[in-house]
């Protein structure tokens, strides 16, 4: 099985690779005509084909062969997230979720968060190379950040979903392992450094949202993100 | 409570920040005589005192009170890993794995490994820092970095310890959840990107070290020592 992965979200029977995936196989990898390369859709499809004209800009391929299909998990996990400061925090939190699996990444404007825009171009890049490099198959939709009034009017229409936001309080809530039903959708909303303001948390509970404490250690941001995509993984292996 | 934490690893009734966290009282936090400090000596124990003279190299403190004394952890979790080539990824690692509470990590040479050597210092830093941020109270004692079988024969002689080293194998061995005894302390062993070597395999096995697949995704080398450090806790917890 060649070594050599590509993402096509695409891919046809003569297809072409995009133009940063065509420079990379070109200029970095050096492929050659004739060289075998495997596909990557992310939508659960895992292919094999060979270079046609190997090209900079535009790589042709031709001989599409599936070799995998993956059918959609029976769980997917939505997670929710106000970016913080440091723009590296969420680029590191992209590539460990996009390890783990995940299906989308949002993130919302809250009042203690000190970042309110964010630009998903890169983002995409890092879920892309982190998508190569785990053999998961399926790419999380990068969402644009919105208002977090607006992200929980979405997701309180999805069906058999649970939603949960991360709460840190005095006694703490009931850990996600004790509040879990497996085989779900989940949406998980982690709040900022500062922690989501009284009002904030209203609107959650307002919404059925169920309030979850990540343990005793107070987690930064990126790592809560971390550790409830790792969780919820393996909760549903064990 | 303060907000102001610092590690002071042997605090007594009269003494004194060090260099580092003076400057830092001093110059970031500009704090003033008889502001009101907590200290973390990073062996389980959380103390106030109140600041007598402010100083950029040393500041002195007194009127010491311990807040909270937590003894040992039922389980140890000792982390060994070959280091990446990007010593960021070992930086974020450390962070990530001090934020869920860890008590040692080492670090061994593989063949694999493109880096033979390291540079504690600066990640005794982060585990300082991420400690006064988690609010967790012990410190990890941050290895040198020594040849694998130096280490193997190190953790053999340890009592009532599991030793587990991850393992890509066709078809996986089983997860660290099927084979975990709990409350007893760990010795996890994480391979480079390029995995262990048959011979340093061979290693493991003939010192009766447990092999543990990490799942189906192929997990980066600092990601696979995140989700490790995070699946015991989690286990221990549920």
């Amino acid at each position: 099985m060649s070594k050599y992965v590509f993402y096509a979200p695409n891919p046809t029977n003569n297809g072409f690779l995009s133009e940063e995936e065509s420079f990379h196989a070109c200029r970095v990898l050096r492929m050659r005509n004739g060289d075998t390369i495997r596909l990557l859709d992310g939508k659960g499809g895992h292919f094999e084909a060979l270079v046609d004209v190997i090209d900079s800009k535009k790589t042709s391929y031709s001989n599409l062969t599936l070799l995998e299909k993956q059918e959609k998990p029976a769980y997917q996990i939505h997670l929710f997230v106000a970016p913080t400061k440091q723009m590296e925090r969420m680029e590191w939190m992209v590539e460990k979720c996009c390890e783990f699996g995940i299906h989308q990444i949002g993130f919302f404007i809250s009042k203690n968060s000190e970042r309110k825009e964010l630009k998903g171009a890169r983002l995409e890049k890092i879920a892309i190379a982190a998508l190569k490099q785990s053999k998961n198959l399926f790419l999380p939709q990068i969402r644009a950040i919105e208002s977090l009034k607006s992200v929980i009017e979405a997701a309180k229409k999805e069906t058999r979903t649970q939603s949960f936001f991360a709460h840190i309080s005095n006694p703490p809530v009931n850990t996600l392992h004790k509040q879990i039903k497996l085989n779900h959708s989940y949406n998980v909303f982690i709040g900022p450094e500062g922690d989501f303001t009284p009002e904030e948390t209203q609107l959650f509970l307002q919404a059925d949202f169920v309030p979850f404490s990540l343990g005793k250690a107070i987690l930064r941001t990126e790592t809560a993100c971390i550790a409830t995509t790792h969780a919820i993984h393996l909760l549903h292996e064990i």
